[in-house]
């Protein structure tokens, strides 16, 4: 059983930069298998990957590790860290990139402080190839999450947990704006809710419907996206170019009981 | 003997889609090996996907798997589907993508009913996960065609038989814009026809030629391309966007014996 | 022990290109494994690519093979060449993409020479699988390096060698531009240079700084960056943009005696 190593970084396709981490990682540990999960994270959009990183971590395998690497605050004072949850591993820098994982499942997490884990010389931008791939290495080649370093609280995010209402209401907020323009957002469909109505931020009302092709071409929607969020769409077209809407801006879901669905 | 899953769609790099896929594939089928295609296919551009598959199929090796993804139609009521041909896989949506392979090779084609082979909830907007994935890891697994659902007849879409008259002429259309700009069409190389001129939508005419620098630095050519079809390009340069040609454009290709390559 | 083969090349994520690369080698040699650099490379670019390979190649263990195609004079008189250099096997055009490798290693290299080695019909357009990828996978299958072909003696280019004047300044050239901006220069850090000042092509200067967050948001510095070259950086900005850099712009470096790193 050789599990796989997953990344997700914000480090785009032109460089080295993936590369160099997977080389350290193959010298220490042979065998190492990988699986790009993406390398297009908006640059810094910490929200971002923590949504995507949600959006795959219950379909991989247990015994899975995860390399995320969007790190604005490289070479300060933010901590490196490994968390075990669900049985899978995360490694990277602890500034609410996790948020979804904490908030999603039990876990232990531990700040990477042994030295002799990590490259002998540490470049002061680069700490995806100098602490979190071989420490990714060793911990492939079987050291205890104890040799790692102490337990620490890790961060969550704040917007991990959207606003909600006493009657239903819920503002939340875009977290990720995917390839094809859909606007995923932070409201988790609660339980059983079917129609509603969103109110974007220009004050446009967009309904709940079941799937792209309930509405004709270039209308919007809204929908439980693939991982149950809340998401605007326009069925083949790009809803965020459509509408302006930007990593951060806010919504208001309402569920059908004060609305009709037309 | 362990094969390669090749996946090809119209996801992009930004988001975890296709991670998805191949976590589901390793939850069933750990050895699993990956290949990208490629996950930048214009959106929703079956003709171009469709293309792609068939520059890379023939290069890769009997047993290999192919799961494609490019489904506009994803929540209607076109057919999910399995193709073995050449000795290899197709698992995707049949809505043509597999045109080019139902025209050059012998066939088995099987929809994908067996419930049983899915994932228990099926999302109506990511069936790459859902349906595709779990077939594919299924089919890894050793489970036989039949099991999969019952023969049918799957589409073949017209653009891959360009009009051809009885003077020689063929009138085609572009499927496919590759990163350098090169117009890929849908006319493949009539025996022996190595001289010729191509008429471009905007009037100009193009001459056959064998090679990029066979002509001067952002001068146009036409060549057979790699896999013999028929393209449009500029030595060093981008012939889309100098002529401005899209996916859809039509052609006329005049072979030889009416022209005169100078 | 299974070695890893490295992909390096301008063919972008758009097309089958890379895939078919990958589907020669695998019919000939079933267990490869891959690993892709880059294939976003700017076309044409060899500098860039030549950079992004020193970038990773001190980081792959022994008996990495890097297979790099961006070719631009594919179809002309170049040669094909194969080198060993660091335990590690280098396939592609002698062009000067391996420029880097050359100066910094000692190193054999041979053209492919050997028909026999090749793909039977072999595509005026696309060597990378007709001819690199299979002499690739020949190479995996243990032919040894004198069965390629000749020795030769591959192309240095200028651009590994800055103009070090005799006063410790150093005129160098901007070799490659970052995913996020950063200019990285052919510039190498002389022993024990921790400070001084850069000029830029639009007379801005720039001082030498540690790390990003060493400069307020958006100002801009220069740094030895992860593999110790030169670099012009924004803190989370694009300098490219910022101050309209390209490859291939001169830069000056002043080391600190010259200056005062205020």
């Amino acid at each position: 059983m050789n599990p796989v190593i997953c990344f997700l970084t914000d480090f785009g396709h032109k460089d080295g930069y993936v590369a160099a981490m997977k080389g350290v990682i193959l010298t220490k540990y042979s065998k190492a298998r990988f699986v790009d999960i993406s390398h297009d994270i908006d640059p810094f959009r910490i929200e971002s990957a923590a949504y995507i990183l949600k959006s795959v971590f219950p379909f991989f395998p247990e015994g899975t590790m995860f390399v995320v690497v969007v790190d604005p605050g490289v070479g300060t004072t933010r901590k490196p860290v490994v968390i075990r949850a669900n049985g899978k591993l995360l490694v990277g820098p602890d500034n609410g990139v996790f948020s979804w994982i904490l908030k999603d499942y039990p876990f232990e997490a531990r700040e990477i402080s042994n030295r002799s884990l990590l490259r002998p010389e540490i470049s002061s931008t680069f700490h995806g190839r100098d602490i979190f791939a071989p420490v990714a290495a060793h911990l492939l080649s079987g050291i205890t999450l104890e040799e790692v370093g102490p337990l620490i609280s890790p961060i969550e995010s704040p917007w991990v947990r959207p606003d909600i209402h006493d009657n239903g209401e819920i503002i939340g907020k875009v977290v990720h704006i995917d390839r094809f323009g859909n606007c995923i957002t932070n409201i988790e469909k609660p339980l059983g809710t079917e129609k509603g109505v969103v109110l974007l931020p220009n004050g446009i009302e967009v309904y709940l419907k079941k799937t792209y092709s309930d509405v004709p071409n270039k209308a919007p929607l809204a929908l439980w996206g693939s991982c149950n969020h809340l998401e605007i769409s326009l069925n083949k077209g790009n809803a965020s170019k459509q509408f302006g809407i930007s990593i951060g801006d806010n919504v208001l879901f309402k569920p059908s009981h004060f609305t009709v669905d037309t």
